[in-house]
């Protein structure tokens, strides 16, 4: 077991699930990258959140929702393949992209095998489930592609809104957060309503925690965060920081703003100076109210799930995890 | 309604289906190239599958085949998409493709989404169906992504064989055949046994049409063909007739082979000398006995299945149109 994280016997279970899945041995080049991508883990999130779903309603048939959680990690890894290619990004979890180590043919048709890999394993939930699972799985899977193009079209863009931003990290990053502990809840036969506030939680979680993240790459330190401070800032991304400084910045500044995106992306004077720039209109701040605004949210949702309150610690837990809450 | 085929309420249908299909309007490079590719048409023979498949058992409530033909035909779009842009096939259907219409992002990323469209109209099946119909289309479109893989394998390899390359094509192509008449034999409730004689039938029928077509572009008239003759023999692909011919040359004969694989792809004299290797060897009966072989295959798994004589009409039409036999 690597970076553990959350339920250890959740853990446990999806890390020995993905450990001994198997895959045929040809075509290589279809199989090996496949291998390749899960065997590089991380954290494992998501695929504990279809775990959590169906604990909170009080659901004990564990080995029941093994292929919906399995479904979910294989979808996100799909499209971290497909994503690192059009990114054009070397390294994944510290290592080659598959489009890297291998080619971008190879890279696209993994991903395309992964993908129906994932719906393999929801083919293998519980049969009564599967037709509701499948159109909640399918939502989730269009909502993805329509956030990285979102994403994508943003970098030719200058004008992009926080509401839009919003909307873009929702589709890319939060509903698929949501869609697996709403999978839980669907296996654990929760009311539409309780589904429907899990779903929301999950979805504005995921929000805040991406604002979070946007947040630590200027603001945190290096030793916590576990990426270079400032890369962000570097390569011009449009984070919620950049945007919100963009909207607030005085006609007098916008030069300044200017002169600072134009700093090559080696120039090591290019963060300390947009910092300044996010000091001045003390930015931090106002991201942090966004940022806030979706965690307590998010813990509306959890606290408005109609069933006990011990049922929903391990929620709370994760919740005061990813946003490093104390209670 | 373009290049009909089949039989005409079922062509109208699906032609009515697939112009209404309606998209979200943005992203609009995510859903535009969608658009586009399925506004492309062709003969649209995969989806009339579904419904031929469910007709020969007698099921009339042709409505609610709708959704399972739409999922193959998005299914054979998303395939086309992507298999275009590993190709760098410039066009597809005497249109650009999408990648190059737009670019190999845009490309990857609506040929994902267009495979999660798929997957929508497969869960807006029948919902008792829904479970059974996923196993089979995750089952086709996992062996579809073998094929191409294999396929792109055997452009590197120079030993391939006859039946390795009747296996590729059976992957590539024609199990989407044989799970398109599954599927429409699923939503009848044909029996077990039913299911895998039509699923073969298409199978063989698919594998025995792949054959006809290496034989067309190299034996083929211009005019009936509709692509130029002998265009596989200029770039050197790997059809049944060039293995073949490989399998029966004499060492002697090593050379001169060797000599036109050699020649460049614009010279017009390599067409000639290849095809004066094939009438050396009698290719053309070699492969044609293959073909032939399929073929009644194909024609056996028909007559076996267990329905009255009457309800095969339609698809020993087919098989005849396909085939260019008559009866």
């Amino acid at each position: 077991m690597k970076d553990m994280f959350g339920n250890p016997v959740y853990a446990a279970i999806i890390d020995s699930a993905l450990e001994n899945a198997e895959f045929p041995s040809t075509p290589v080049k279809l199989y090996a990258p496949i291998q390749y991508i899960l065997s590089l883990s991380g954290k494992r999130i998501r695929p504990q959140l279809v775990f959590l779903g169906a604990d909170i309603f009080g659901y004990t048939n564990i080995d029941s929702l093994v292929p919906a959680s399995k479904a979910i990690e294989y979808f996100h890894n799909f499209s971290l393949i497909h994503d690192d290619i059009m990114d054009r990004a070397p390294l994944r979890r510290g290592k080659p992209t598959i489009h890297h180590k291998w080619n971008d043919n190879v890279a696209i048709l993994s991903g395309d095998g992964l993908l129906v890999k994932a719906y393999e394993e929801l083919a293998d939930c519980p049969t009564e489930s599967v037709p509701t699972l499948l159109k909640v799985f399918n939502k989730l899977a269009i909502e993805v592609c329509e956030g990285q193009q979102i994403d994508m079209d943003f970098e030719e863009r200058n004008d992009v809104t926080e509401e839009e931003y919003i909307n873009m990290i929702r589709l890319k990053t939060s509903v698929l957060l949501g869609g697996a502990l709403e999978i839980g809840a669907i296996i654990a036969n929760a009311s539409l309503e309780n589904r429907q506030k899990i779903y929301d939680f999950g979805v504005n979680l995921g929000i805040a925690f991406q604002l979070q993240d946007d947040i630590l790459d200027a603001f945190g330190n290096t030793e916590s965060f576990g990426k270079q401070v400032g890369g962000d800032i570097l390569v011009n991304k449009k984070t919620i920081l950049h945007i919100l400084l963009k909207k607030v910045l005085i006609f007098q500044d916008h030069s300044v703003f200017e002169a600072i995106i134009n700093l090559a992306e080696t120039n090591p004077e290019k963060v300390q100076a947009m910092l300044s720039l996010y000091e001045k209109y003390d930015i931090l701040s106002a991201a942090n109210i966004l940022k806030e605004y979706y965690t307590n949210l998010a813990y509306q949702n959890l606290n408005s799930i109609d069933v006990e309150a011990k049922n929903k610690t391990s929620l709370f837990e994760l919740a005061d995890t990813l946003m490093n809450r104390s209670r």
